[in-house]
């Protein structure tokens, strides 16, 4: 059994990673640390976890999380888990980190985007960015994956093939991407209370999210040079799921039967990527509650342009779900393992 | 492993319990029958089961199904499984019905609420009312079980512990009821539309909801006596989720703390039965996508009334989940096997 | 034109209130008080306003009030209000309270009820409770109205008919009430929050809420005697709208047409009361947006029971419409003025 | 007076429209045409209008509506009007047609996106496409007006600043658009369920929806040549709404203040068009139940990109405040009048 922490186990990401563990065949949950409800039995924060786990949250006690676990899943707001996951590391424990903090190859990024200093650059080079689907291989050697963010993941397995294949031009890639409320946390910011949100939509952070720095890393690995897009990022009322509608001009003529099969061929291998017949777009309650990627395409010949569309949720394949696989590389189990399992659709 | 014929399996009740049965480790999925979709892949019409289960909807043959299955699922419309179920029966299938058919000890009830004769009264003395917490051991001896409607699992393990304790008026009990709209089923009605739901609340068919009749059943069973209640469906909306208020005048004084000791001895043994300490009341998100069954209570000590809160996800313990409970005793497995999971809370 | 000064213009009530306004034809909003955007514009607090009314909320100055304002609205948090209502009554203008505070003939039920000693009690013989269909002669001779909260209004309504009548028993009657969550003002609870609420259902505060002690005063004063009721409320996952569903047991036998008739005849000079024919219940997109009371009725024949469904919009005639409603009768106004437009359904 | 008839008053462009009339102080609404509900009063189909219009729905008499009628709106579904509008045209009736049938400058247009031969292609050369702010001289003094579809307001309204002025290049225009659900209009089709709708969000009908050809046209003329664009719609779960994200590259450097200017000075008088200030965007519940188009924009110096947000009521300035306000023009009222009013927020 891998022995497992879970730091910031009482926020969305954290909570929706401990219910994924609860069913994992080969995870014994060691601790749950959560400052906010130190002394409170998790299943009283989250009573839909009544009798299936009935632990008490515990403050941090890195002595304890050392001599009792394997791996550490440290799902912090920014900045928090600084001082711990170096700790953890010199331990010799594995770190999972769900915040921005180890995503990136180079600190100026970082620097860039987030406006700050970061405070272990010396780490970066030890860390792996965490999609799975591209970086299988350097997961499998690191100790300390920087899992990525919801809208990333979307966008960067949508267009990977078509990047990938030099396919499409690099100037004008454009990601609109919607997201369900989960994806702010569990906030208690007026912008993200009901009446706010419900029959509600707007855009926000256009030009300046952070995650369009993970999206440019990735996009200019695959592309094998820098890769400047937009990415705009929308919030609609519900709770589970993002839909990115990814534009860019082809170089050269491409039916979408040739795109899909392109896509098909490239993740063939990839049991958590689907992709769609031609004809056929995801939808989020495709993939809702599921660690699934879906995308489709559509070839606008008129323009000659694709618009790739993929889903998530954004709470599992784009953090807690994407966070268990990257520990199911890091321990050499099948990287399905308590993962396989259908969406809701309702 | 368990063979498995579902009948019906593309509505809402069916593809929840194809969905569940997915992940049940004693359980193969030998045909999915839906008139409407033959020749499709399920997978084509729920995408969410892609890569999960691809088979192919077929059209309803008892005798491949007689030759392959141990156990059948009918979900179908009202009516429809009126021929069929004996057939299988005859062949020794064991049936697990999910239609109002079979649910009640007497057909003069059904007749009654249902407005028309019922086709095989022979075989209500057969089947059994499956509700696991009230009737396990008939359960494990019959070939025909008939599934409880949503509504009613809530309102009768909700009452159960006082009625069965006698410590209730019976004259004033008023079950008032909340569902989200997927327990309509997979509509195509103008008022099960998206803008005539959302932002909307309504009662409707109060008085007179067919339900009643099942409530009443074992209401008087677990009194001794014949019991008539109020029961007052409502619709919100959401799309899981049935909560039910439940109004009861005390015969003598109990206090909350009381009736909540009263309620976890009665149900103590009851792996999807919780009972909220007093001061907490369980709400729909605390069950949604789970098999359990959440029960909270209050005390009005100024009428000496008592005011139960139950809630239940309709499509699983108010449906599917509660069909594959019944399967698990039927086959003598664990009563838990594929069910014991969390709801998902978001 | 009516001089009117708003005190707390910002809270959901508050600033549906000033919306209303913007449409009445013989107002003008000399101020908006609002301690929270002291020196911003209301259309920049809430955009939907830019271009109707952009005025800039200022800090509390009861000169500058008493020298500009006839009437002034207080909707501040419950307390705030209890120096500076005196303040304005002084000086000649006339109230209209939004909060608990002069709902009540005497102080020790809202001492009972709030839990602390009231500020004024003497002006609880001058105020009157400002629910035009039961107390508009008083309401005419007022100067401070304490205006009914949304719960009570609906509930209130709904049953006066047959309490008036002396129809019912007195000793089984249960409300059981569910509210759109703009009923909890703009909150920045967690419980409040998008995901917290979204396809999720409660319920909260039975036999405890606040409001059960206002309906009571109101349903024994139709009685003719002391009347203690169940008051259950319950959060549903919407932004506007009240559904009571009100039980009580018939002294003798009456039809569902007879009751009907009843309650058209009771309610035949009141605009904003709409009676349904037997046969239909009101659903809150029937009054959402509009000041309307919709009632229905079904009599469960075979228990001798009555059920009222009462519909609202909580923020129109549970709050900000009545309001208005009362400053027309104050002011010898068409009680409709600003008010007779017919709800969006949509 | 203006007296009014409405065919097709129960879809839900036409009943806004039905209701917006109910408060318009010019207009005497003669008659309201629905097939599917002849015979049955307008407020028994949608409750919300009880007391405010008791109207019956009539079937289609041409004789009867140009005996009685100045106006119609017709509402109905493509191609159903096509022998109703020459026949009132004819009799001297000003039309204002809310299908596709009569937007565009030319025949083949229609043709090639409809797929079908346009019926009447001789009235194309008479019919104005009805968006007021640009085509308001027009409007003035035609008979015949082609009121603009939703998304297309919408995207027209949101870019024309920059290409009447020539900033942007044509060839990678993009709009995204997100609508409501309420824009397919009053549906039984299982895709606008509420079950299949809510926590749900789809593109469709990429590259081939017919608003396509509208936006092309409009901005076409803005930018005195030729211009393609990708569309591509999606589905939120929501009522009203519509926010398109629009993106283009710009031709020289232009900050997002300069930028903002430009748009306040272009659209300075019209008043049911407002501009944010730069770093504010709309959002859909700044424009639901009013007749405002909000618009904001961003510029992505990185990239020299502006992206333009703009937001309208699918239902108000997209169909049916539109249609008023063409209406308005043609009777030489006051623009503003029967929608000079604020949108809800909540």
């Amino acid at each position: 059994m891998i022995n497992v922490g879970i730091l910031g186990g009482t926020g969305y990401a954290g909570i929706e990673l401990t219910r994924l563990l609860t069913k994992h065949s080969h995870v014994k949950i060691q601790t749950v640390v959560s400052q906010s409800f130190v002394g409170q039995k998790i299943s009283d924060v989250y009573p839909n976890l009544r009798g299936i786990l009935d632990i008490v949250c515990e403050a941090l006690d890195i002595e304890k999380i050392v001599s009792s676990c394997d791996v550490v899943f440290t799902a912090l707001p920014h900045g928090a888990s600084k001082t711990v996951i170096p700790a953890l590391l010199k331990k010799g424990l594995r770190v999972i980190d769900l915040s921005g903090d180890f995503r990136y190859n180079d600190a100026t990024t970082y620097e860039k985007w987030y406006g700050e200093a970061h405070d272990h650059p010396e780490l970066l080079a030890q860390s792996v960015y965490g999609l799975p689907e591209l970086h299988r291989a350097a997961i499998q050697k690191t100790t300390l994956v920087g899992n990525p963010g919801c809208y990333t993941t979307c966008a960067i397995l949508g267009l990977a093939p078509l990047l990938k294949n030099g396919l499409i031009s690099l100037d004008n890639i454009i990601v609109d991407a919607k997201s369900g409320v989960s994806g702010a946390g569990r906030s208690t910011l007026l912008d993200n209370s009901f009446c706010e949100c419900t029959e509600n939509m707007k855009a926000y952070k256009l030009a300046t999210h952070r995650h369009t720095s993970e999206i440019e890393q990735e996009y200019s690995l695959l592309a094998g040079q820098d890769v400047m897009i937009s990415f705009s990022p929308h919030l609609v009322p519900m709770k589970r799921g993002i839909l990115n509608t990814i534009y860019a001009n082809l170089k050269g003529k491409h039916t979408a039967d040739q795109l899909v099969a392109l896509y098909q061929a490239y993740f063939k291998h990839e049991f958590f990527v689907r992709i769609y017949p031609n004809g056929t777009l995801p939808e989020t309650n495709h993939v809702a509650g599921s660690n699934f990627v879906d995308i489709g395409l559509v070839v606008d010949e008129r323009l000659n342009r694709v618009i790739v569309v993929s889903a998530i949720d954004n709470l599992i394949k784009g953090a807690a779900g994407q966070a268990v696989q990257n520990m199911n590389i890091l321990f050499d189990l099948d990287e399905k393992t308590g993962l396989d399992h259908a969406g809701l659709y309702l």
